[in-house]
Formats: structure tokens, sequence, C-alpha cells
């Protein structure tokens, strides 16, 4: 089956946002089993659209568009769809119905141009917008215009997220399970590790891998800084076990490496592992300047583990906050594995935590020496029992030295959790 | 003239990365006055691939592909390409000589798959690689493989951000000087603005935007959560002096509401302006849990201005660590005017900065009442002088709610040291 997506806006082709449609479309697509097959952005121009559209038409089963349904003068999709395919549009009184609501429900005089939103080509379906004024559009189109098999689907988007996403869980889905109703049997799983790099990853994998090739299994990588995901996927019958069996195995490869699937985030999962123990955290935080307080008050539910958090960026801070000594500043300096101790041991003393975490070193792009280069870090972890120190060299723009040091913090609080 | 770029990779088609080498090149190319006019995505697939670029070829001048060049099983682009345009690929001993002192450098064996890199179609510039292993490549494509004119140019660029960046910039770009040395005059100037919603700032422009149409100005707005971005842009001679007196009269009508151009970032300008005027900042985050320090020290030079945060999550610490009286949380609650003020004074008197923000509010999504639903806020910034307080409730998922809060809290204290 044929499933392309074409992205509508100019602001795509200049580069000013980042086509997150794609993504989210392919994601939610893949996970009921029809892989895009080719995704296309062109800008709000008229040529573009209707040849982009006719293209598509010559080769896929099914077409999906976002963007240019609004009211204003470049949401053009509608209206160039409709002469494309040479269907007429008659005004829909009931998608009128629900714009002039809309408006009266907000106390808000209903602009003149939003009425064009209720026009809708001759044999459309209407896909009701629940968030917004613009509809969806679903139009089947037969031979000789889409030259496919029997007929092509077309469903057109309006691109605003918030009135995206729910259109497409609410009312595509049960759609597409009505006019396809079979597609390949897909099966992908999400293994996310942390703490080795992605050649240490595949060495430790290459038995297992070997062993997947003859049964279908593949298996792909996808390398971030700090993070690697593995990708393991199969199709057809008996798919879900396949992936079933694999991940058991790689699991036993890769053990505590991996710390969640899919969607998890390392902060969720030390989240989550605190609450499971009724644990409490405090942080202390120079170099990585409140990454790692943000990564977990991210969490819903934080707040029941996460105490405190101290940015102590001067020394004065390290200090007064943390109780760090004022020997220990200038025997070591302020990144070093005694002042890391300390701010760790300082903060936990002062949260009455369970657990307190801490981090010192050189985010850049200035501020190194030769003997404490930028990218120089030591993290501490202070506990009932003991304090740990690790010191790593992360050498990266500032906001990746920021990521890769609070993953590394993260998975050593969670591993001495595990512990 | 007609451009595409062409990205390659199954895991684009799964959803499960962001294509973020689209928004790059675009912008790239835009800024030099290249306007993409199509952008594909596709898996690593022969047929999907091949087709894409026989296709492309047909309707592009130039064409640049990203992805496919390493050298695992999945890198399949090179030889695709090379085959469709029935050229031999030939060992390029330079590109050899390179990838072996890459690995000799790194102290490392040479995996025999690596040789595969230095394998080059017959005819093709080779692009070094400074950052990796994988050359690019790039080809003149005459009639009647390419239909255009004279020729097309097809360069294939590697996947990873970091090799594909620099390669861009240092070798792409004068290479496009050379073979088209004078695209469309485009001027595109972006002008970023915070403390109005989007239909707030159309109104206001109302007049100023009647003006430019005439003259061939287009405006363009992106209304993100807590900032709109208004891009400005016009075509050819005079265009860069069009683009100079419409950005004076949008000033003129949004003053101090626009905070930056381009890629200024709120935290940037503050930085920034803290460092001219040798002042210091302290923080006191509670809702935002850290994410006002981390966008503050995201800025190099930030240590030079911001002294500490503190991040009180818990009662407790609002008390021992910014001084907010018992009887203040008693009586008013955490998120309230009185206790935002009490954090802001305590930050700043400890701390002896000149500016102290603090932020408590109700994230969600649990923790609303009837009085102070999720979503609610208060900002208090202490200085020398004063302290003023503002009031939000921002109804947001819990990520979107720390941005716009912490945008909140940088534009009031932008706008105070301001004044």
């Amino acid at each position: 089956m044929q499933i392309e997506i074409i992205n509508t806006g100019s602001e795509l082709m200049l580069g000013r946002v980042l086509n997150t449609h794609q993504q989210w479309l392919c994601r939610q697509l893949a996970d009921l089993g029809f892989i895009v097959t080719r995704q296309i952005a062109i800008s709000d121009e008229g040529a573009a659209i209707q040849n982009a559209v006719r293209e598509s038409l010559g080769r896929a089963d099914l077409i999906i568009t976002t963007g240019g349904l609004g009211p204003t003068s470049d949401d053009i999709t509608r209206d160039l769809i409709a002469k494309l395919l040479e269907k007429k549009l008659e005004l829909n009184s009931e998608v009128l119905r629900r714009i002039e609501n809309f408006f009266a429900e907000r106390k808000r005089r209903m602009p003149e141009s939003t009425k064009v939103q209720a026009m809708v080509p001759e044999g459309a379906t209407v896909l009701q917008n629940e968030n917004g004024t613009a509809p969806g559009l679903v139009m089947e189109v037969n031979p000789p215009v889409a030259p496919r098999k029997d007929r092509t689907f077309l469903i057109m988007l309006p691109g605003p997220p918030r009135e995206l996403h729910p259109m497409f869980l609410q009312q595509v889905i049960p759609l597409l399970g009505k006019h396809f109703p079979q597609p390949d049997n897909f099966v992908c799983r999400i293994l996310k590790t942390t703490g080795l790099g992605e050649s240490f990853v595949e060495e430790k994998l290459s038995s297992d891998v070997k062993n997947f090739a003859g049964k279908g299994i593949e298996i792909g990588y996808c390398a971030r800084v700090g993070e690697v995901e593995l990708r393991i996927s199969a199709r057809g019958s008996g798919a879900g076990e396949k992936i079933a069996d694999a991940e058991k195995s790689i699991r036993a490869s890769l053990g505590t490496h991996i710390f969640g699937t899919e969607n998890d985030s390392l902060e969720a999962i030390v989240v989550r592992l605190l609450t499971e123990r009724k644990q409490t955290l405090a942080l202390a935080e120079s170099c990585t300047g409140g990454f790692i307080s943000n990564r977990i008050t991210n969490v819903p539910g934080a707040s029941a583990v996460f105490l405190n958090g101290i940015i102590s960026y001067s020394n004065e801070a390290k200090q007064k906050l943390l109780g760090v000594r004022t020997e220990t500043l200038s025997q070591s300096g302020a990144v070093s594995q005694p002042v890391a101790r300390e701010m760790a041991e300082g903060a936990r003393a002062g949260s009455k935590t369970d657990y307190a975490l801490a981090v010192t070193g050189i985010a850049g792009p200035d501020g190194g020496t030769e003997g404490k280069p930028v990218g120089t870090v030591w993290i501490a972890l202070a506990t009932q029992s003991e304090t740990v120190a690790q010191h790593h060299i992360f050498r990266y723009d500032r906001e990746t030295f920021k990521f890769v040091t609070s993953q590394e913090a993260l998975d050593l609080l969670r591993q001495t959790i595990l512990r």
C-alpha cells in the first residue's frame, strides 16, 4: 500500500519552522501498520500544490495533506484540490452552523472571511473540527484521475497541531480501519539505552542480530548523544511473538543499560522509581544550571519526590547554600571531586532527602584551563550510606554538554536506586 | 530556479525522528536567496530512492540528498544514484587516505566495511568530510537524464548533522556561488515579539500591512505560545531598503514588544542587557522547576550575571532557603502574591543581586482548587527600589506552562531593566 503525506506551508520551505506533522503522522500511521512511502513538503503556491497532489494521485492509495484549510489568503489547498478534481464547492450548512457556534461560545464576532471554511467540495466527507473552525475533508478519487486499481483516498487536515491531532485520532483512524481493513501486520518496539556508545551496543548485540536476520526481524539504531535507541521490527503473522523473543534476548545482553521503552524518558523512570520507593531527592547544580531540575520537574507528580534544587553558579552560593568549605574551593577549585562531594553532601544534609545529586563542571565555550579543559565535569551522588563521584570530559557545545551531563547524572542515580 | 531536497531514512518514515535537515537546509538556502521548491522524504529502499531522484531530475536545477553515504548495509544512496546515472564507482585514493587517517588519529582499527566510502562515481566531485568518514559527492547531470535546459546539479551529503552542517557551510555554499551566481534577490527579516497575542499583533500592524502590500513587501506571522514571530520579506532590486523601511514602521507600532531579531532568544537578550549594565540576577523558582535558570544558563557568559537559583519545590525549601515566613504560607498558601513577593525578596537579600525573579504556581495536571485552578501562577520581581508582582492563569500542558511562565517572567525582567 502506497501512502503519501503532503505538507503545505511556505514557512516550511523558508526553513522557519520544523515540520513536526511529518513525524507525528508517520508515527501514528506506522503504529497502525501503515508505513508512509513518501512525504513531500511544498510552499503555499497554486502550481506547487496542484502538481504535488496530481503526482501523488498517480502513485498512492492514500494521500494525507496538512495545512491550507483556514480562512486567510494563503489558505488555498481546499480550492486548488477542488479545481484539480473538477469538483464544485458547496456551502455545507452543518459546518457553517458549527463555525458560528464556535464564535458564539467564545462571545466573539465572526469575521466574514471565516465562512469560506464552510465551502466543501461536492462528494467530500467532512471531518468536524472540535478545536478550531476549519473542517477536515475526505475525498475518494477514482480512475482515470487517480490511476490506482480502485480508488485513492485523499484526506485534507488543518495545519494547527491541536486541531490536526484530535481530528486524526478520533476521525481519521476509524476511517482508515473501514477502508483499509488489513494493513501489513507491522510491529515495532523501541528500547532505550544509556551509558553505552552506539558501537558498544552493536558489539554487545552482534550475536543476537545475526540470529534475528534469519527470522525476518529487523534491528535499527538511532544514536543520539547520551542515548542509543534500538528499534526492533517485524512484519507479517507472528510478528508480535518474534519481537517479544527478540526483546528478551536483547535485554539479556544489555541488562540495566536499557532504561525504558517507547516514549519513556530517563527522568520519568527516575521519578517513578523514587515514587515507588517513597524516596526523595535534592539537586545541587552548577554547570547544568537547572537543566536536571527542569527535566525532573517536567514529570507530573515530581513534587512528591523532588524537594529542592540549588543552582550554585557562584562560589558564594556553593558555600552559603550548600556548605562547601572555603578551603576545599581554594585548594581544589570549584570543578573538582572534593567540591562535587561536598555539594552533594551539603544538599542532602540541608534538605534531609534520601539522595542528593551534584554536578560541577565547565560548560564552555570559555573557562577551560590546561588541567581542566572545557567539558570537564564531576558528578557526585550522596546517599545514606556513601557518596560516590564520577569524572567525565564531555566536549560538546553548551546545550549538548548540559544534556549529556544530566543524562550521566540521572543514570548514576537510577543505577544506584536499582542496586 | 527549482531546488529540491531529498531526505532518505527509514527512521523518518516510521516517525521515529524529526527531520531537522529540512529546516536547516531550507533556512541556509533561503538566506542565500535560494528558495527550496520541494522537499521529499523516503525510506532507505532502492526503488523509492531511485524513483524520487529520477523524478526530481525531471524538475530541478539543483538536488540535495541527505543520508545513505555511510558504511553500513542500509547506506545505499551512493550506489543507487551511480547506477541510475550509469556511472561506475571508482576507488578514490585521496578519500581512502583521509579515512585511514581518521582512524589512525583516533588510534582505532579501521573496519574493512569503511572502505566502501572511498568509492566515488566517475566524474563526481568529492566534498571532504572533516568530521567523519563519508565524503559528500557532487555530480553534474545533463540531458537527456536531467531534461533541464543545461544541467542539474546533484549534491549528496552525509546524514549526521555534525558532518553535514560544516560540509554545507564550507564547501557547498562556495560551489553554489560559482554555479548559480545570481539567485533571486530575496531578503527576509525576522522580528520576535512577546507579550501580545497574534491577533493583537495583527491589529496593531493593520495599517502598516496595507501599506506594505502595494510595495511588494510580504508579511507572515508565526505564532507560538508566548511568542509571535513576524517575517518580513521582499524580492528583487531594492528589497533590502524596502525591508529596512518596513522594519522601522513595525518597530514604531510594536515598541518594546519586539525583543529581538532572527535567532535571538529572550534569555540571550536578558543576559546581554544585564552584562552591559554590570547587573546581577538571582532566581527563585517553584512551578517552573529550574526551567528559567536553565534558559539563562544556556547563554554563554551567563555566569557573569547569574549568581544562583533556588528551586523551592517544597514549602520547607521556601522557608529555609528563601526566608518565606510560615505565617505567609499558612495564611495565603504557597501559590499567592505574598509568597511570590517574599520569595523574590528573600532570593535578592540572600544573594545580594540587583534583581531577583520568583515564580510560584500550579503546573498541573493535578493540584488545582476552585479558587486556584491548574495554571495559576504568580511572578514577582524584586529590585533595589521595589517588588512588583503579576498574576496569570496559563491553561496548558505542563511543559508549555513552564515555557509560557518563563517567557512572562523573563519579559517582566527585560522591560524593567529597559525602563
